[in-house]
């Protein structure tokens, strides 16, 4: 990859800065969780694996910064850290299972000096980091096969190597298709209020070399209308124990109109992203954000001041939508609430 | 209303720069018929009833300025007026119909003396105007009877006040309802690229005292889905024989989003968008715009310097997600075909 999504380096958490992307390549280093809190919080990273990552992470530099004289203490205050990293965002459930994961590596160990509890949670940290690169490209490797020879694919949002340790979900299977030397075409949705695609998706797929062709959210319908898109592929914030998937806001507008003009729309995402504890979507809390999303561009008004706004940042897509979720243990096309269960290990 | 779309005033044309709300609020003036033909290309008029009366005023303004010793001249060089006029944008048939209105009635009197020539294509252009006042306070009287008190109706684009001579077509529906005492309050797509629902929209519904939600163009399915709109008004910038409607690119989404939730989609129009001459909407030609529309906003880049765009201006609706079409002679529901062509008594 020509960018690093997020890492740990010399006991310091660097993230690239997407908030300034695609016009600043900048690189934040963090040696606080407050401040890792309040860039998960204001969107310097994203997307669901990435601030799963970017938790972990945090918890990591949280777990470093502790002065505590008693295992109590430092139990106690490491619960603090995590329950700081909980209240960040409330969609994607990575973040969650990032934190849990890292709660129970403390749990686990907590007969050791502390010393080596802070040294188990960065290893911890960064073993997450890897294993998601790893996830991805298995991702990939599954999704690929779903991808014909001169396919045109359309994207939603960034569930790209920005969203991820670094190769992506959704852009994980073009990625992998494109290497695989299949000569494909991806569709990027610009994706309002916050322009991911715009700013993020056609930045990382014009640095791989894949031919890509920005439209606004609303042209997706034109082009599936004139046979153009060959299928839809996603990534996910959460999926519910019924295939049921929580994404980027007009991803359940993409999936309605893939399903209205027959062409296959696909959801890849890591096992983590599966939130097996709710029976479906309905449960998924929704986050809303700030208006000023949507009544400003970098700043610049382009609305009326004082217009009334909603900026609601996911919505759920139905599993009828769906034709098969793309995960790092394989593809999964129907009954999902048995087979996600089985392909989860859970 | 507390704005002018256009006028005719002192022999010059002065028109509201829709480029600029709504931020700030000019009025530019025209002498010049070429310069109205800039306005209409560049959008400082848009929507397809307000460019059809801008396109006569052009022509009564060029009629003005013709310098001819013979009436053959001056006829000849009024072809080339209507032919500029015909140049500028390609979709929305008003724009044709207001040039072959103006090119039939200086044919009709050919006989009389040049000065009489140029002052009927005057009158007739502000006739242009006044009709269209009248007629979208039919299609509001005929329109308003399909929304129900308490009603949220969602709307894409500008098919306001701005995009006619002054009420509105969608919007005059809106007005009407809201004007006949109902409590309705309106979502607004905010209508990428060119943001007429976020600038244009936004701020006539805010004048006019109706409660108005601004959502980027990706949120109307979310919130279809969840039970809060109760139903659809879009205007219409060229409808076939058989109800198939070309409108500001997103409308099919917004159609087919509605169909699937069960939610009444209504298409408000005079019966000047009519083009009987076209059997269906394959045939529509659709305008596409230039890729700065998408990867700039007010002149700042959103996208990476040299990604491909595609930029269609419009979309065609077909006729099977249209509930009803509203024009100011009356509702059609089914059978468009055969009762489009009685409304519009051809």
């Amino acid at each position: 990859m020509s960018f690093r999504t997020i890492e740990w380096r010399d006991d310091a958490v660097i993230m690239i800065d997407q908030t300034r992307l695609p016009g600043e390549e900048i690189y934040n280093t963090y040696t606080d969780f407050k401040a890792v809190a309040d860039a998960i919080r204001g969107m310097i990273i994203r997307g669901a694996p990435a601030i799963g990552v970017a938790a972990a992470m945090g918890i990591a530099l949280g777990a470093r910064n502790i002065i505590a004289d008693t295992h109590e203490s430092f139990f106690r205050q490491l619960e603090n850290v995590c329950d700081v990293m909980a209240h960040t965002r409330p969609t994607a459930i990575n973040l969650f299972w990032g934190i849990q994961r890292m709660r129970q590596v403390a749990e686990a160990n907590r007969d050791k000096k502390l010393e080596q509890i802070r040294e188990i949670l960065k290893k911890e940290a960064i073993r997450i980091e890897e294993e998601d690169l790893t996830i991805c490209r298995n991702i990939g490797k599954w999704g690929a096969t779903l991808i014909p020879e001169g396919a045109t694919v359309l994207t939603h949002c960034n569930a790209g190597g920005l969203a991820t340790a670094g190769y992506g979900t959704a852009l994980g299977v073009i990625r992998a298709a494109h290497e695989a030397g299949k000569n494909i075409r991806v569709f990027a949705d610009e994706t309002r209020p916050w322009l991911q695609g715009a700013r993020l998706t056609a930045w990382e797929l014009m640095k791989a070399g894949i031919p890509t062709t920005l439209i606004s959210d609303n042209m997706a319908g034109f082009f599936m209308q004139r046979g153009e898109i060959t299928c839809c592929v996603v990534g996910a914030d959460r999926i519910a124990a019924n295939g049921d998937t929580a994404n980027k806001i007009g991803t359940y507008s993409v999936a309605v109109l893939a399903k209205e003009n027959n062409i296959p729309f696909y959801v890849a995402a890591p096992v983590s992203t599966l939130d097996l504890t709710l029976s479906d979507g309905s449960k998924i809390p929704i986050e809303e954000r700030p208006a000023s999303e949507v009544t400003h561009i970098k700043g610049i008004a382009i609305a009326p001041e004082g217009v009334s706004v909603r900026n609601p940042s996911f919505d759920v897509t139905p599993a009828r939508y769906i034709s098969a979720i793309i995960t790092e243990n394989g593809i999964v096309k129907d009954d999902f609430r048995t087979e996600l269960r089985r392909i989860a290990g859970a």
